[in-house]
């Protein structure tokens, strides 16, 4: 099967899982669950999701059982773009061709609904309990997930990168706002696939260093397709990092070196699946996937 | 001992978890550790921690090992403070006496700072494994939590309160809203004290009950100190709820009626009391400190 097609398989069976892991949008009140399903649902690749499936299967996890961690991951990630768009922090009007949240509910409403996707996430992390996992497991997943989302993790890459907005920031603090803005989610995703697999140490670790160097890569492409992508086909304005003078790769290093620093992650990401043979194949294809990523 | 000295003893206590569960201000990225440290510590009267460790006691639970379950309810409990003061919300200035976070630290850090703090709540529950505590109750204390705390708890409350400003609401939604943004966590706290003691069904329904006329006996108090309170006491600007035309108890009943509902709220939580004796002598001060409150 073609990687490509069997993201869409996986994101498929993640969505039919969010649908559930939300109140229905006439829930009382109506207008945060209509916010938080606007969002959720918006289009998202399930990228997140979909490694914690893909690496919990390495270890002979049934794909199901894995839901509630990747639903809860993509609900994160989701409550932190819905954040990362209002008015006082990145500003931006539209995310994945459509009007961002707070565009069409309100801030007040936007805050809240990303407020309550995070909260929900931790909620629904619980029911990993009842697809057989142990608990000792389950509260390592919360705490994987907690820790990777916090001030110290997303959050804490996310304080940096609007701090560094039109200063020249030298290469350890793009570092530090890539790997933590975006590498902290990948990195909680593929651990916490891990974990409920019961993978050995070394393997925990190979399956770290392959969430790094991946985590990194996706958003240096992530940085060049805002500078040479299709707005058509990403969704959103290109340009913006530019004209707001965000730091990136391509800003500090210029596009071809941008481009090489990616290639060599990918090539980390290759070295380090060694041990897993063809079973990590779903991972070893979605890095190879970024270096040709449109959207 | 009085119960104010109680309240302060356990205050004191829960402030000094605290002080270990948040990086220190200097922790890199410092902004946003200093941001939730500033209002983490605004001087709150800790009054939903104190109740977890004063239910888990009535079932003999040694009180610092209740220490992380307080200490997350007092980080989800300020960080919905911090996001209910921004401006597209109840846009307030000052909260006991000081400048809200984001008059200190700017919108996109206030939001940042709510968030890192809700999400740290998660992680610190996590630490109730290592008191001993078997790893399905701390589940059962994250998820009831993430429940109270979420759509269909708190954050509901606050989506309605700010849905009904200038609007005529019915008593129905009056209780809806004074149940949910500031009922939901006091009963997470009482619950999570009582899951924690493993209490049996019948004294987690007695808990329950008093726990649910606490919280809106709070929030009435709360109401009728914004009309009669001395500013200098609260520490807040009083006559916000009339300005902005907010659902309240004493709006829509008047002062004398919304009074006389407070007592019989409080005679509620007296009775549902009755199977525990003197232990349960926190709770039941509680519930007259109320009826006395000045701030």
């Amino acid at each position: 099967m073609k990687w490509e097609d069997e993201l869409s398989r996986l994101a498929e069976m993640i969505n039919c899982a969010l649908e559930g892991y939300l109140p229905a949008s006439s829930v009382y009140p109506p207008s945060i669950h209509e916010a938080m399903r606007y969002s959720l649902f918006a289009g998202g690749k399930r990228l997140r999701g979909a490694f914690t499936i893909a690496v919990a299967r390495i270890f002979g996890v049934e794909e199901k059982r894995v839901l509630p961690a990747a639903g809860a991951l993509e609900m994160i990630h989701t409550y932190s773009l819905i954040h990362d768009d209002l008015p006082a922090m990145d500003d931006d009007d539209y995310r994945r061709g459509k009007p961002t949240c707070h565009k069409v509910f309100g801030e007040a409403i936007a805050i809240l609904a990303g407020d309550a996707l995070l909260t929900r996430a931790f909620e629904i992390l619980c029911l990993l309990q009842e697809e057989g996992f142990a608990e000792r497991t389950v509260l390592q997943v919360v705490q994987e997930i907690a820790r990777a989302a916090g001030s110290l993790g997303m959050i804490g890459g996310q304080v940096v990168d609007l701090e560094s907005e039109g200063l020249a920031v030298s290469k350890e603090t793009l570092e530090y706002i890539h790997r933590h803005k975006t590498g902290a989610l990948f990195l909680a995703a593929v651990r916490s696939g891990a974990l409920l697999g019961a993978a050995p140490e070394d393997e925990l670790q190979a399956l770290t260093e392959y969430a790094r160097a991946f985590g990194l890569c996706y958003q240096i492409i992530d940085d060049l397709l805002d500078i040479t992508g299709d707005e058509k086909l990403l969704g959103k304005k290109t340009g913006r990092d530019l004209a707001k003078k965000k730091a990136t790769y391509p800003a500090l290093l210029g596009t071809e070196q941008a481009k090489k620093l990616a290639v060599e992650q990918v090539k980390i990401c290759q070295q380090s699946l060694a041990p897993f043979g063809p079973q990590a194949d779903f991972l070893k294809d979605a890095a190879f996937y970024l270096l040709s990523r449109k959207s």
